[in-house]
């Protein structure tokens, strides 16, 4: 059974204090308490603590971070929800998918992200994730609000807990490098990329491409030393 | 798949506008849209319509009931919502089981129960039910509310009628590359990585652990191309 304190809660500039109440209110229903709240456009005030009911430890203990790349530092699995269709390329699995993924996988620090009640995350914080989130709704009416999302993707984490997940997929294990190694890492071989005139500033695409293959591999921190010689094999040959 | 419009939303006794506006909200998001009000403690008002957003079509088609019996009147199939272990006779079901249930038998009209936002069904309530429903929750906080439950519930339903993959995911299927070209890709990777001198001949491991990244990255044919256009250019670079 997975550690749910090994799971973050990242609400990306949130605007409406009552939502990051409901929030932490669903958090609690379903056994998660870390919430993280990235450059929040409002303030935890009364009308969060209203809305939180009893859940008001969720919020006494919620960290906020300036930056998202700070508050996922040491996370080596991060979701981002997403309610349409991106021009990115990151997987996008469904919410019983990502809760058997994260149950399957060994994985130290997962953060769940949300972002913005009008415009939800935008390419670039989806750019960060590991694999997207989308929740099937109606399609004339998706309008699923942070705290339903949260409710439905985590009472899928909660009910995949309660399922005994058989052996044979705890194989899958090893230690997957962290996200900040991973990041280190890609732009790296950007660097390298645009000194052998691969990628020009013209075509952003082919960059986040070959970002989503190594991202999507599960790396662990063996092979990124190992891309990391690779890269430096390329730079010292090229001079 | 089962016809929405066979599923009544049954509140009973809600104390709260605001309650009946969020479960609204949360029926259309998953494609519901009858709602059924059996002696509501309050009005549909301002607050209702608010909570509801974009819902507020459900709230103006929502009917009124003076008793239960009455508003299940033509209904064959009754589920009724419990947060504790009762003492009456009724097999309880988690939101699962009974999304399978009414998916697999062929009821004319099915109701679903939420009881009042303080004290549930009464037991009385509950055995009207043709089976009970308990969301699995964290047991030191149990405080789902009537919108959260309706949430993970309707989401079951929609998801059990959705056998196939939701089309954000068939968009994101890819076609990966056969076996030939993914060979093909490694073999001129391990060229390039001798000509950098990256690879010497007793290292034989290096090029294992190599291959394993991109054999176990399901890469798409797209993908090796670009990878190979990256391998060209490290080769146009270093002559």
């Amino acid at each position: 059974m997975i550690d749910f304190s090994k799971i973050k809660v990242v609400l990306v500039e949130t605007s409406h204090p009552g939502n990051i109440g409901s929030a932490a209110r669903a958090m609690k229903t379903m056994g998660f308490k870390n919430l993280f709240l990235v450059s929040p456009k409002c303030q935890i005030n009364e009308i969060s603590y209203a809305m939180a009911s009893n859940a008001g430890d969720v919020l006494d203990d919620a960290i906020v971070f300036n930056s998202l790349s700070e508050a996922l530092s040491d996370c080596d699995y991060i979701i981002g929800a997403t309610a349409r269709q991106r021009d990115i390329p990151i997987e996008i699995f469904n919410p019983r998918e990502v809760a058997k993924k994260i149950h399957i996988k060994q994985f130290k620090s997962i953060a769940l992200l949300l972002g913005n009640e009008a415009r939800g995350l935008t390419n670039e914080q989806l750019s960060l994730c590991s694999i997207g989130l989308h929740i099937p709704c109606n399609k004339n009416y998706t309008s699923l609000n942070i705290a339903s999302s949260l409710q439905i993707m985590l009472y899928e984490i909660l009910f995949e807990s309660k399922n005994e997940v058989s052996d044979i997929n705890k194989i899958d294990k090893y230690d997957i490098a962290s996200h900040e190694k991973l990041m280190s890492f890609l732009s790296h071989l950007d660097k390298v990329l645009k000194n052998i005139n691969f990628i020009k500033d013209d075509r952003p695409m082919i960059s986040r491409k070959i970002n989503h293959i190594f991202k999507k591999s599960d790396l662990s921190e063996e092979e990124i030393n190992i891309l990391r010689g690779f890269l430096s094999a390329i730079e010292n040959h090229s001079q």
